[in-house]
């Protein structure tokens, strides 16, 4: 059993603060607006919660970790303030069900308003949240981690509403039926709700969870905030910290959105400006962006993020803050090596998004540029 | 605890081929056809599993009993075959959940398929079925039982559908959030899974469980068999032995249906033969057959039983299988007085079926008339 309380970095506001920011970022225009999120997990801080990031490096392989995570549609979350304490419902329910004590809370998706449930629920509970996430980034479906994509079986799992309502999903033959099912639920729960996983151990996410997301997305927030500070571009910051390459500028010219199988789907035009003049940009859109092309050309694609910022600030746009005239940047940051095997291509790669014409065609890894 | 395997009157072949008839007229059009049902119990009788029927009069006070029954679109379940075993599979993950072994099985829902499922499930696991429901009818949601009616909980329950999904309903905060739940999981299952409630005691069932109501529904279904055979009109003899008024009689001469919130709909008019020539008739549908009209002035409403036969076999018509042209005779059943209470019409009189402007008039009580 890991010695658990007493490890692992405490945060600060300013850490969550940054947080939102960086979560913001690697959300690629979805995952929900992390601000509700950090007010929740700030107001916590300041009534004397602590808040532990535990390394994966100090991480006992027999430590027992159990990912919490919003689901839902992130919008609602946006604007339906939650009870408080589903997460954590959730956690004892599945401890006093499985007969087992966590360890460690654990991430699933470090993009958007699911970085901050974690820190939440670890609060709550007196346990660190591990560094790391399933996804690198957001990601519309609970299947498309990389724990499901290595072979965790994310049930049972307990799914709480803001109301008191406790669901469990006590076996899925496949991950994508967890997700079916538990999608349906929660729009019937009123689109808002929290799931807590079967467990993992230590070992597992020591192989499989993307590492150090959390101090990734802090430091990334961070470095955006000293950059405006010191007028320095924010834009060209970002690229530097994460290999990334900053790949159009231009004002959006023409926005199509709509809701289609479940999926906030769409086409954002972009005319170019500064070196991009007289070039065009198109970003699709399916809750996030998906793919980036430019004079028709595909320049980035699903799992490399395609990330949209406001040109003169650097703060992320999410795709329902899109509007007509806006000055955008748009960013191209290579994803984590576990989210370009086969395996995880057939989850999150451009054909399980609906574009089986489209070969995903890496970008260059971090560091290799 | 009871002392149950050897207790409760053995069904046989011919009880299950009358059970099919009076389930199918106790269902007022809805409920699901019950052939399919007939077919899986029949088969389980020819391969020597036993089916016993227990009288409530026959039931420890200290017996638990859980409730099965099928939950979806009743034409899903009546045209994609079950796996077979979902039943067993609530069951003995429900068991297993709460730890305690189940004394008996119960009905849900007399009327329509409901009827067998909890037969099959009892053979399969060697219990007998009580002789009761919990609604005297069919009724198209899971909170309009006696049971909830009366304050059991059916939660904690469990869902199993035809893949080998299995979910858990461990906390709902309203019998009505347990139907809502449950209803979007099972579409998202694919529309026929099997539902077990938490369990209730003897006790419990003495007072609350519509009574008798597989004797009332197998005497129903041999009655018309008996009549067709003996030339005796069925829908007299119908009548007779449920203290029930044929009020109309007639073709239909226009049908509108369709599909709003969750229900099926519609209206189908008839204009009157025989002693009723020169009369209209209408009837109000919502899953079953629940308003009707004679000239313009209510007949017979929800909770009490509008039932629809075949004006010359006396065979039940459901509610989708209703066609311009067809000559039918509109009877109407007096509902048990456990339907009739203040707290039961909140749940399934006219006014929880969007009829608010409606006053239940209660026809005349079996016997009464």
């Amino acid at each position: 059993m890991l010695d658990h309380p007493r490890k692992g970095r405490l945060l600060t506001e300013d850490d969550i603060i940054a947080l939102e920011i960086g979560a913001g970022i690697l959300g690629t225009g979805g995952g929900g607006n992390p601000y509700i999120g950090k007010l929740r997990a700030r107001e916590m801080l300041r009534a004397d919660y602590e808040m532990r990031l535990l390394s994966l490096d100090d991480l006992d392989d027999e430590a027992q970790i159990v990912a919490v995570g919003g689901i839902g549609a992130p919008l609602i979350s946006f604007e339906r303030i939650k009870e408080g304490r589903e997460g954590l419902r959730c956690l004892r329910a599945l401890e006093h069900r499985l007969g087992f004590t966590a360890d460690a809370i654990g991430c699933e998706e470090i993009g958007g308003q699911n970085a901050m449930e974690p820190l939440v629920v670890g609060a709550m509970a007196g346990l660190p949240v591990v560094d790391g996430d399933g996804m690198g980034r957001a990601f519309p479906e609970m299947q498309m981690t990389t724990y499901s994509i290595y072979g965790h079986r994310s049930t049972p799992s307990v799914m709480c509403d803001p109301h008191g309502n406790v669901v469990s999903f006590d076996h899925a033959i496949t991950e994508k039926w967890h997700e079916t099912m538990a999608r349906a639920c929660v729009i019937a729960q009123g689109g808002a709700s929290v799931l807590a996983s079967a467990p993992m151990s230590g070992a597992f996410m020591k192989r499989y969870a993307i590492p150090h997301t959390y101090t990734q997305a802090i430091g990334l927030g961070q470095a955006v905030i000293d950059a405006r500070k010191t007028h320095d571009d924010p834009v060209a910051t970002i690229c530097a910290r994460e290999g990334g390459q900053h790949v159009f500028s231009g004002k959006i010219t023409d926005l199509q959105r709509h809701f289609k199988g479940g999926f906030n789907v769409g086409i954002a035009r972009i005319e170019g400006l500064d070196d991009c003049r007289g070039s065009q940009g198109e970003i699709v859109i399916q809750n996030e962006f998906l793919i980036f092309r430019r004079d028709g050309e595909m320049q980035v694609c699903v799992p490399d993020l395609v990330v949209v910022l406001e040109l003169d600030t650097g703060l992320p746009i999410t795709t329902e803050l899109l509007r007509y005239g806006q000055r955008i940047a748009v960013l191209a940051l290579p994803c984590h090596p576990l989210l370009r095997s086969d395996e995880a291509l057939n989850v999150v790669g451009p054909a399980a998004f609906g574009h089986p014409d489209i070969t995903y065609a890496p970008l260059a890894e971090k560091g290799a540029a």
